[in-house]
């Protein structure tokens, strides 16, 4: 019997950090800052427990190009290496300084934002570098040291003269990365990766114009300094306790994150827990625009204030996606696939909590200035329906805020609209049945119709409102909806009384044979109504169930509704003076004009004379007038 | 000066892999199987170069769940490894088996479709599994050898009685990953990546009836058998030549790879280059859903038979993401980020040729039975109107196939187009102008108007069409586009030609202010115009230019027309009877009904009465009638 241990071949592991751990080769930069930011947090925290006899300062990283030289400079005032530390921590890879750190001092280490895992993010650099050297001293009094590889596992280390503390590490740009000399490519790496790290970071210097002296002169000249250009904000908003941050903070913020965003946001929602997981952010509702696709992956996603990644999906719930802002947690794994993000338990609790917050956050605003809630509530109200759709832990709380807007612009939540309507809306068999349109120009008549009776109408128009009905009908007994042209509306809401028809059973059955005989076969049903005489005489409704299958259909839910034919009722007033005309005219080319422009103005109703019906429509009626 | 080698220790690489490499567990069974089907393709090519003296037969891979044993058997009858090569390719990781094999026999191997990176793969096992075993028995004769690791860098290798040539891989499955022992699970698995694999695998048996032998008794009873249950297709269609497929053969291709999908694909393109890359594939064109965004991600990426993913962003060109079907390339880097795939050459040229044999087969089709084309034109639009506007290689070949349907069904190129137009549609400037409709229904006055003159109407109703009418103006001169409503017909297309108004100048100012007085003051402007006494007397019109920019702006073009109002022109025929009655009224409520009663007509043809107005325009209807 052998055994033994499995030898990992150095040879091997270069060209799999190159090409497989980061395939993002810019990500270079963001490892090394990071590394940067670590070591002087690092010594932060040893001075703070008194471990390092040094001050800690004012550090600041640098990052510099030298384009001549091709080399790009990563320069920190931190911690520093000595010679021993960089024979442990970067000869030997995938040891992890961080860790290691982390182990020592586990318990005063807990709050100090370390950042990395060392040994790997380095090598990163070889990515873009065919060379790269290292000059470091430690806080610790020994001499400095200088690294240098170039990308082959040999190496050499020979005693630097450095004397201030830290370390730089210095990028021999290769051929095929000589982008990253370029200032405005590093600029942009830095905005994207490192806006918000809690180090100050250097690129390059600016002009800045000194305040004019209250004694200045009258031919005082404007003087000028050159200042480091810091990029980033140490200290961004997501970081600070809501109590110390106003109104004004929040938008700042939002304009900071997103610097092309012109229009301000809705309303924010503070993210700040930090058991059973660390999670900070700030969320934030945007108004909507209409094409809800580009609206995603737009919340930012950081770890220790280190940008990740936009495509928060799996983290965040679908629903909320359509959110802006910020989410910082170290407790998000990287690196992953999205179904596996899906199944870890820690980042379902993480979406769970960003969930509730977001409902808490609504029932409040809702309570605390109901008449302001109700003016957002367009831009909002796809996020919450959709929300309610899809997650029932949202709808549970939903009841608290969700809100039914009707026609004319009043606004009620479920058990509001419940108690308004019961008095006048509930149907002889005890059913409540709430009306409503999905347009308010394509629908007037019948809402009209319906207001003359005194019953409210909701407006719901958004694309996904069909399967909420659905649900809510599902969920509420005795309750249902009704689009106002799903009939008539003595019949949407039947209550005891009834029309009596002035016509006999026999001139009904008359008056239908004699419609029926004008009006297409196929798609349109003839149903006679006493109704009263002054509503309309003709009057094309489209029954509700069919209608509300087909939408479904239409808006995500599949199923073999989508492809039946659309089904309506032509709905005949007996009691109106036309029926009788009908019935009693003599003439049948008469007849047939009266059943065909009666027939025609339905559907003008309904919006469903179009195309050459219309065009002959039109010119008949400009011979009439002319 | 201290020089070295960089020490990579193995403690450290296990969590690395584990972690980082393979994110999504699933993926061992992948890289198992690959391995197993390596083996077994190795041992083909050894023994058709007489390399090897065994055997080759018909080798079956197996794989088996012993669920009370928790442990999951892959089992090959491949090349098998012995003492020395378990020590050579397992114990040293990253020490790339398959490569070191290519370079011993790289030309006579080339062809063999040798798949994969051994060491690595064979690693992952370790993501779900806490401990691994392999019994293997090399095609050389030399005793069979059984290894054991449990995850840790220690490792046992023991000789084993195995006496088949093959190996065999045992997978102790970790607690956390229980699922990998549910026989559904496994099934999904192998389904979604090993659909396609060179070498037969199989997984369980299932029942088969036998025939019924021609002289089976009377009373005979069908006999049933256990047959081993392959789970895949070892020569799936895209690897044969396309003369060697029918239509129908492509057709069932199509069925193999979407079970589930059951309209039939319009037509389909066979990928098929060896250099300078290495290319194989049959995409289809499916019949498009209404819902753009949920058609992407169809198209499945392979590698030497192995599935990949199904996000081809960036390989495939975006507006060919909406096509369905199989791709196979070795060359397409793999682990990588999209946007480093974007910038990759050779993954360029993919996406270039891609385009070209999509362009070919166009042109093709086109060529070959333009009937059948022209009926398949409204479901391959979208894709190819895109591809227009998104690569200009398409767009360059686009001439040849592309059409321009009318209103009416006829189907023009670019060219034919032109020919066919010039002699009547172009105006006294010398410009050709092409008049279209994008609603059929809603425009239907104006296409009868440019149709009473002899004009042909396009009909041009994809949502991104606004794009590419713009373009196609600016690539060709004395051409542009005029949709039916932007101006009544004679102001379209220019003639000499003039019709005189009836009405003196001062009488037309007259008229013009008795209807300014009843039309709102915003969105509409008054324009008489001296027309054929029976063209319509008020029409609504809509200028070009205002009314493109805003759609461009609402399909994706960002701009400042987005949201600026709709204007429309009330267009009065001076020389129409009603004007002359509008003009000779002396009664003012007569008058106002008579302006009132043409507006609302002329704004039915354009859809523009709604809501009240429309409900009332019916009402005061039906009192005409009644």
């Amino acid at each position: 019997m052998t055994t033994g241990k499995i030898n990992v071949s150095v040879e091997n592991i270069f060209p799999l950090i190159k090409k497989f751990l980061y395939s993002d080769h810019e990500i270079f930069l963001r490892e090394l800052v990071s590394n940067a930011t670590d070591a002087t947090l690092k010594l932060k925290h040893l001075t703070g427990i008194g471990e390092a006899k040094v001050e800690y300062g004012n550090p600041v990283i640098e990052v510099k190009i030298d384009k001549e030289g091709k080399k790009l400079h990563i320069i920190d005032q931190g911690i520093g290496m000595t010679g021993e530390e960089v024979e442990k921590y970067i000869n030997q890879v995938a040891f992890s300084g961080a860790e290691e750190f982390l182990e020592k001092y586990k318990d005063s280490a807990k709050d100090s934002g370390i950042i990395g895992h060392f040994g790997l993010g380095f090598y990163s650099a070889f990515m873009v570098a065919e060379k790269v050297e290292i000059i470091t001293k430690s806080y610790k009094d020994e001499p400095a040291v200088h690294w240098t590889c170039d990308g082959s596992p040999e190496f050499t280390l020979v005693p630097a003269d450095k004397t201030d503390r830290g370390s730089e590490i210095i990028l021999h740009i290769a051929e095929d990365s000589l982008e990253f000399l370029e200032e405005n490519r590093i600029s942009e790496l830095l905005r994207k990766y490192n806006k918000f790290m809690p180090v100050p970071i250097k690129f390059g210097t600016r002009t800045e114009t000194l305040p004019k002296p209250e004694d200045a002169p009258e031919d005082y000249k404007a003087e000028t300094v050159e200042v480091d250009n810091i990029i980033n904000n140490p200290n961004p908003a997501w970081t600070k306790q809501p109590s110390d941050l106003t109104d004004e903070d929040y938008k700042n913020f939002y304009q900071e994150v997103y610097p092309m965003q012109f229009e301000e946001p809705l309303f924010n929602i503070h993210l700040n827990v930090d058991y059973p997981f660390n999670l900070t952010g700030i969320l934030y509702f945007p108004k909507l625009s209409a094409d809800l696709q580009v609206q995603k992956d737009k919340i930012q996603l950081y770890q220790n204030q280190v940008f990740v990644t936009d495509n928060v999906e799996g983290i965040v719930p679908e629903f909320l996606t359509m959110l802006r802002g910020v989410i910082d947690s170290p407790d998000i794994p990287l690196n992953v696939s999205r179904s596996y993000l899906q199944a870890d338990g820690a980042v379902k609790k993480i979406s769970n909590y960003i969930t509730r917050k977001v409902a808490d956050k609504l029932k409040s605003l809702f309570t605390e200035n109901r008449e302001d809630f109700e003016q957002k509530w367009n831009d909002i109200k796809i996020v919450l329906e959709y929300g309610m759709l899809s997650e029932p832990k949202f709808y549970e709380k939903a009841g608290a805020f969700v809100l039914y807007p009707t026609v004319d612009g009043k606004f009620f939540t479920l058990d509001e609209l419940k108690e308004k309507l019961a008095p006048t809306q509930t149907d002889k068999d005890g059913k409540l049945v709430v009306l409503y349109a999905s347009n308010k120009d394509a629908q007037h008549s019948y809402i009209a119709a319906a207001q003359d009776k005194g019953y409210e109408v909701l407006l719901l128009d958004s694309p996904i409102v069909s399967h909420l009905i659905q649900k809510l009908e599902a969920d509420n007994e005795n309750f249902t909806f009704a689009r106002v042209d799903a009939d008539h509306i003595d019949k949407l809401i039947k209550k005891d009384e009834q029309h009596i028809s002035k016509l006999s059973d026999e001139e009904q059955e008359k008056l239908k044979a004699s419609i029926q005989e004008f009006i297409p076969a196929s798609g349109y049903s003839v149903q006679l109504e006493a109704m009263d005489s002054n509503a309309a005489p003709f009057m094309i409704t489209q029954p509700e169930f069919m209608r509300r299958m087909k939408e479904m259909s239409a808006s995500g839910g599949q199923g073999m509704f989508g492809n039946f034919p659309d089904m309506y009722n032509v709905v005949v007033n007996t009691n109106h003076e036309l029926s009788s005309n009908i019935l009693n005219s003599t003439d049948k080319t008469h007849q047939e004009a009266l059943v065909k422009q009666a027939l025609d103005l339905a559907k003008l109703s309904q919006n469903l004379l179009k195309g050459e019906e219309l065009t002959a429509f039109v010119k008949r009626s400009f011979e009439l007038i002319k």
